[in-house]
């Protein structure tokens, strides 16, 4: 193991978190200097926490300079994990010193008052989950506000590929870190020529950002809003700036701009890169893609049938009279948030029938494409796995027939067949041991099952809300410290999509090459 | 698809059900004769029922007589499949004509008055799971609760390896049935020479249900309840002569001639075999056999650690105080009989606190071991699923080292492993799509999904009993119909370890060779 190595990234990856906190702060000195509420303080907490990360950082980036070898495959593994614990560990930095800052003003805040919910807001940011610890969202500072939305969109594409296209001292380490890091099984379209590659992923994540910010503006939202919707819609994140989500917002126009950003959002980003290269083909014959939209078609339907003649109430409390319209706008929403595992919401989806939360629920394990910034099992292993499930059960009955299965036309070998299968298994074991685990540390609270196993769910599959004590219009905030524990390392599992952190519980990783 | 001899073999089927019929309405018969309360009417039901299924039989087998050709693959399958669906059709009968008699003496009995409830009762009895709709078995006539006791036995070893040792006219076509048959992915030890090794089974299980009727009689139960609660122990079903179930006899020595036999019966045969061969080695060598015991043993020692200080409520409701004979006593019987899939109850383990109630949970999953008449995921399923996915994980970072899996000395093939993995992946959606089933089919009731996902549970892995409203002392009488027909569906689905029946659902299984 080459711990050097991993020292000097692990400085430049917060010399970098350190450098995004700098620029909230500038802008929050800014708000402070106009009057804005709140933002002296918050100003105080950011900027020392940029300056304890930049410390921190070129501490580590000095002390381990000149490292010598390439990054291994086992250095990438580790530098994965623990830059995403460490990153959240940094990231919760200027929640915490702004509550202890507004404490010392007299002005106690529960929910930042420990550093274990911070951690969970930070975590639950950069791994684009959206779940909150927050009860009164809308009363905190804006640069607080804004800082939460880009935890998101650093964690969007991964804070690591961004530091692939932003800083290429990486090497010949960077290919595989990529492979590690990029989500989905596929990704088809994305060339070994990795720096290149990162780079026209920056440029096509900034392009969406503008983009859609630019909409969200013109089509009413403030543009501080429209920027933070923003960061959250393109990593499939979810954290809004009001309490009651999207649903406050209430604004046909923008639920449409935000639908249509999801569904781009949870779309492999190397079809993006594809098109970018004047492969128009690729896109539109992309196996995964049209079982994506097949998706989210077929549950809009069915869960717009059982809302069509119910009064639905949204996210922010209102009532809206049974109509097709009503149905339609918060039917789709809600699918689309959930199967990209944005988790935004405008209606409160608790109080909706069975079948559609049962329908929600399977969505929350499709999850968004591979290569998106979508969480979830992702499409292509649940295309792959069904064929796999069907290819099983025929061969029982013609064992000599061997028939190959494929996804558009590439074949899927043997090996990947395996690879799907037991990801599969090993979501379905770890959502039973993590919600096993939180029935446990609630034990004394008396919790239920569905509220455990929902917030699992939200949180290992990246969504965000769950059901009942977890639902659309709830918050994480009353759970024990040692859940919110286990559900920012259920959290970071999903998002790493397990293995980067389960080698490092396998002994062998541990012993010499 | 060579529909003749499938007709044939199903008229045997049925006239050998007959003949259990015809022996339990005899056994009836005198005890009518000897004046016992309510036989008369009961002899008059299995009189009928034989007499049609002979019938039946004789007509299915006349009519198709002198097919041609061998049993194929697709021929075995649909025979497996449509055996059990139509073995319970007939199963079914004494139970729905005694009621019809009851009924036109002024004895209307709710729990056989219908169709539906019949055939749930004899699924659950010819898969071994032990359900049962009956809300007061004591008040049932003797022979009724007999033939209950005896579709166990009968299903237990499977009523087609039956066939193939009493009825060698299977000729070539009994491997391949047998192979579909046989529970357990290895079936190490048993010989493809498979009409001797049936009848050693055959002799092994009818030397098993001697040798416990001996010692249940010994230790004090009547002779009738002895060979009742033997057929179903030793086929891991569940049905008892007693509301309270096995908790009501209430004797330290019959819960441990039970223990012993349940754990005995949800070993693979295939070890006895090899003993009958003077094949020693073979068994203390067996993995899987160490497994399930390692399994039982771990339970066992953490639930009685958790049972320790607390009160337990006997299965007949009586309460033992606080200790560690009655924690071991109970603790240990609960582990075992859900585990070997059983589902005797000694206590209402639906009162014990949750972390007890999961590991049995967990335990209903696992199962008994391959080539055992327990149900479940088997043992062997789980061990090698573990290796597989510790391999998987393994891999990640050293790619290129392939390390082969074994199972004792034997080498797991890709194609094993895969099959594995899939396998436990199909139980586990067809868990989630029967829950989901039942909560809609239940949506008026209100189910709580607890109760659904335990039903569900409970049903698919041939156990018996569940949680919450199908726990330890209830019973599964109050479903709707549809719900009933669905948890008849799971119990075969489970016990013909689904691909017999799911095969039927893929077109090209219907098309020619």
């Amino acid at each position: 193991m080459n711990a050097r190595i991993i020292l000097t990234q692990l400085g430049v990856l917060l010399m970098v978190l350190s450098g995004s906190i700098l620029a909230i702060a500038c802008w929050s000195g800014i708000q402070a200097l106009m009057g804005a509420p709140g933002e002296s303080l918050a100003f105080r907490a950011l900027g020392y926490s940029a300056f304890t990360g930049a410390v921190l950082g070129l501490g580590l980036w000095l002390g381990s300079k000149k490292p010598t070898g390439a990054v291994g495959r086992k250095e990438a593994l580790l530098l994965v994990a623990v830059s995403w614990l460490l990153a959240g560990a940094l990231c919760a930095l200027p929640y915490r010193l702004w509550a202890e800052f507004a404490a010392g003003q007299g002005d106690h805040d529960p929910a930042f008052g420990s550093y274990v919910n911070c951690y969970f807001e930070a975590m639950s940011g950069l791994t684009t989950t959206g779940a909150t610890v927050l009860t009164d969202i809308a009363s905190l500072p804006r640069s607080m506000l804004l800082w939460r939305s880009l935890t998101h969109w650093l964690g969007g594409l991964g804070i690591v590929v961004l530091f692939v296209a932003v800083l290429p001292m990486l090497g010949v380490g960077g290919k595989r870190l990529f492979k590690v890091e990029a989500p989905g099984p596929t990704s088809e379209g994305v060339k070994p020529r990795i720096q290149e590659t990162a780079r026209a992923l920056w440029i096509i994540y900034l392009g969406l950002t503008f983009a859609e910010i630019l909409l969200l503006w013109v089509f009413g939202l403030d543009l501080f809003e429209s920027v933070c919707h923003t960061f959250a819609t393109l990593a499939t994140g979810g954290f809004s700036t009001r309490g009651g989500s999207v649903g406050e917002i209430n604004s046909l126009s923008v639920d449409v701009v935000l639908i249509v950003f999801m569904v781009l959002a949870g779309i492999n980003f190397g079809l993006y890169y594809a098109i970018w290269r004047g492969h128009w083909r690729n896109v539109w014959k992309d196996p995964e893609l049209r079982a994506y939209l097949g998706f989210m078609a077929i549950a809009s339907a069915v869960i717009v049938g059982f809302l069509w003649d119910d009064i639905i109430v949204t996210s922010a409390g209102q009532q809206a009279e049974p109509s097709f319209g009503s149905a339609l706008r918060h039917g789709v929403f809600q699918v689309v948030s959930i199967q990209t595992t944005t988790g935004y919401c405008t209606a409160n989806f608790d109080l909706w029938p069975f079948v559609p939360k049962a329908i929600l629920l399977g969505l929350m394990f499709v999850g968004g494409c591979g290569g998106s910034t979508g969480g979830g099992i992702k499409v292509a292993r649940i295309v792959i796995m069904a064929k796999v499930l069907w290819a099983e059960i025929e061969r029982v009955f013609r064992p000599n027939v061997v028939r190959p299965i494929r996804m558009g036309k590439t074949t899927i070998d043997p090996e990947l067949r395996q690879g799907v299968t037991v990801y599969v298994l090993i979501i379905l074991i770890i959502f039973a041991l993590g919600t096993f685990g939180l029935m446990v540390l609630e034990r004394s609270a008396g919790l239920d099952i569905t509220t455990a196993a929902t917030a699992c769910v939200a949180t290992l599959n990246n969504i965000g809300p769950g059901l009942a004590r977890v639902g659309a219009i709830e918050n994480f905030g009353w759970f024990s410290d040692g859940s919110k524990i286990l559900m920012s390392l259920l959290m970071a599992l999903g998002r790493l999509e397990v293995y980067a952190l389960l080698v490092l519980f396998v002994p062998t990783f541990w012993r010499g090459e």
